[in-house]
């Protein structure tokens, strides 16, 4: 391929992110130029409403609605999938690989819900699917996981993983806000997603968790088979008494291997976590990821996890790697494609079993404010063997009270049968609320 | 390249770094494969000294001394430089660059001494220079600038690199340790170098800094052509009086671009940061470098910054590079060598006179404990158009007292004549101390 040839590069989709790429490339396109060594040209964009005005104007004889005209144009270097959603989606990135095209993607929920497929595509074919933007916007978590610490095995990845949900939390815990006044607000500034439960119910952060845990030990979880919790139980009573202890509440993603026991956990749910720890610190839209590797150590990545920009960055660092591979890098370290290959290591690693999870827990039961309501509650939680570590109590204006207890080391089991025995209870006004304490040690 | 071929290393000097190599290259060798597709082997071991006992017992015959053996066999596909030093090394890395062949290195002041020549040579034979380790122990930084945010411009990047100097002034503001008291303790961990100036006078960050200003804005700059501070005159009164206005004191690299003036500041000093800022938070021997791309936004990466295996981790990480430039990518983006043939874009770019430097201020004076001494300073310096934003007085137990002022926007010229008229005075004691007060905003 000559030095000065021309990429061509075709969108599918032209909402917010694919008008910041277009924006971006054009506003550094010389730089981009001096660094590849190539121009990087989008010759196509498909959208599904031509009529629709939009803030960049695109000259008419790029613009179509059909899709196939980019993904079956010889002529198309890169297709570029933006379009979002698991059907169309699916069907023309299939397509696209299936003719050994390059694929960049943001559709993390497209990954998840058939990465394994398409990855298996892409290996048979020699097409590659290129997925930067799709885990926590701008921040190139994916090529620090697989290029940067090539040299490591990856005893624990955690993090912020949904920016929408740290920016409630976070407003939340400075303002005092309750979870309802602050989605309010998060809403009328356009961060949270059309379909809420995405962000609000962890399912967004869910997707990224179970594409990092894919990238790092090459297999495959579903959504249902993880815990997946949001952050709708969360209170600001919950927050102050967690800040009183010592830690802040943040929606954390956690990817866990045993090597010994060669078990993975992967789960998305609230969780206390130390005010020391470098994510506990990640507030406001921001992302953050903590990688420990058996060589490097722990690192600790933090950038925008989304919007327009950082997103595109991302984007256009696929388009930069694709332009290595179509130079001649066709065997570029896509670590996770031979991972798919390989199936004797994942066939052996198991999914650890959601009720397994060990750790200690942060309980939140409302009762009626009245003698040895207390000492029920502890009786109740011996007998499921659970030892406490501290009781906060405090009493409200309608005459009921909150008992926020945290636990020494227990389980999933143990706090399951303790939260039901004491829903039975006629002392006990609502179902109590559970969080895990999160020790990354 | 068939895809089960072994990847021939060769490394010359096998101390901590070199052993580290070894040794993970070692444990994660089934893991590695698995993820390159190629077995890394390394064949030749160069020392200075073949009779030293070594932790790792290298196989007599592929034992050497003589880094010819390595540098000019035909059959070794990649040169790990970690023996140190800028005469051999400078020696046996041109002689590699100029047969084409790909060099892989941990010299951070190799680079900064010689790197526009090496990389020259490496654009003109078709060879390639790898250098991850050298900044930034394990975090893969020049990665991340180099890849990841391909797409921005940046306007600003700044952090802790040096990871000794850091343990020093956690351990100082921790322990309310003295200076010298610290340094004490780690020398006697050893995480001090050899010639104790790289850490202590701040020449090892700018060596870091120097090669992170060319990586991101293609100029090469000298040391002695910038503000190169380190952190001996810091002590714990400066601390303590940090602390108490919101600030820590960190030993900051700053590589700050004006896109307008078309100038490049490269500094490296101790500075005031706000404890808001997540770099503030970086602590003891770990590493933090803070970007600003006009696309992505700011991005952190924190991680260890030195030590035997977080090195290895980023040598490792740019031997799988090394594997696809050799497995075809031969236009892989390196970009600063682009930048370095890139005569016009840089030719322009002028360094920030040290002079020019503009921003506030904390300045020390240590004076007689008498009266008027206080509107005696504040008057030499209102001489200078320095405005006050703090002052702080501490009396002393031998009958002097310290008297620490913030400044508004003032520049070095001005602090510069200040201190100078200060010393002057019969009333100031000492040389009065400045530190610079970073505001990345």
């Amino acid at each position: 391929m000559s030095e000065n040839r021309t990429i061509r590069i075709g969108l599918l989709g032209f909402g917010v992110v694919g008008q910041g790429v277009w924006k971006n490339i054009e506003v550094n396109r010389s730089t981009l130029k001096k660094r590849l060594g190539v121009d990087l040209t989008i010759t196509d964009v498909v959208v599904k409403n031509l009529e629709r005005e939009r803030a960049i104007q695109v000259p008419p004889e790029m613009l179509s609605s059909d899709p196939a005209r980019v993904v079956d144009n010889s002529e198309v270097d890169i297709v570029c999938e933006l379009m979002g959603g698991t059907t169309e989606a699916l069907h023309f990135t299939r397509r696209a690989l299936e003719q050994g095209k390059i694929v960049v993607t943001a559709n993390k929920a497209l990954i998840c819900e058939h990465g394994e497929e398409l990855f298996n595509i892409a290996q048979a074919s020699g097409g590659h699917y290129l997925y930067e933007a799709s885990v926590a916007g701008g921040i190139p978590i994916i090529k620090m996981i697989r290029e940067g610490f090539i040299a490591n095995r990856f005893r624990l990845i955690f993090g912020i993983l949904n920016g929408t949900s740290n920016y409630i939390l976070t407003r939340m815990e400075r303002e005092g806000l309750s979870f309802e006044e602050t989605l309010g607000d998060a809403r009328s500034l356009g961060y949270v997603e059309a379909d809420e439960a995405l962000d609000l119910d962890g399912i967004d952060a869910a997707h990224k968790a179970i594409i990092l845990a894919y990238l790092a030990h090459g297999k495959w979880v579903k959504l249902d088979s993880i815990i997946c919790e949001g952050i709708r139980s969360i209170t600001g009573d919950d927050i102050t008494t967690a800040g009183a202890l010592g830690y802040k509440i943040k929606l954390l993603a956690v990817i866990d291997r045993d090597f010994e026991a060669n078990e993975l956990s992967v789960r998305l749910h609230p969780a206390f976590i130390s005010k020391s720890e470098v994510i506990a610190g990640v507030d406001e839209v921001y992302n953050g990821v903590s990688v420990s590797g058996d060589v490097v150590g722990t690192a600790v990545l933090i950038g925008k996890g989304a919007g327009q920009d950082a997103t595109a960055s991302s984007v256009i660092s696929d388009l930069a790697d694709a332009v290595a591979i179509l130079q001649g890098a066709n065997k570029l370290n896509t670590q996770e494609q031979k991972n798919c290959a390989d199936q004797k290591r994942t066939e052996c690693l198991e999914l650890t079993s959601i009720d397994a999870h060990s750790g200690c827990y942060y309980l939140r039961v409302h009762v009626k404010d009245e003698e040895g309501v207390l000492s029920k509650v502890s009786d109740l939680l011996a007998k499921q063997h659970i030892s406490l570590a501290t009781v906060n109590q405090k009493q409200l204006k309608d005459g009921t009270a909150l008992i926020m207890l945290t636990t020494r080391l227990s389980n999933e089991r143990a706090i399951t049968s303790a939260k039901s025995s004491l829903s039975s209870q006629g002392a006990v006004l609502s179902e109590p609320v559970s969080f895990r304490i999160f020790d990354p040690s």
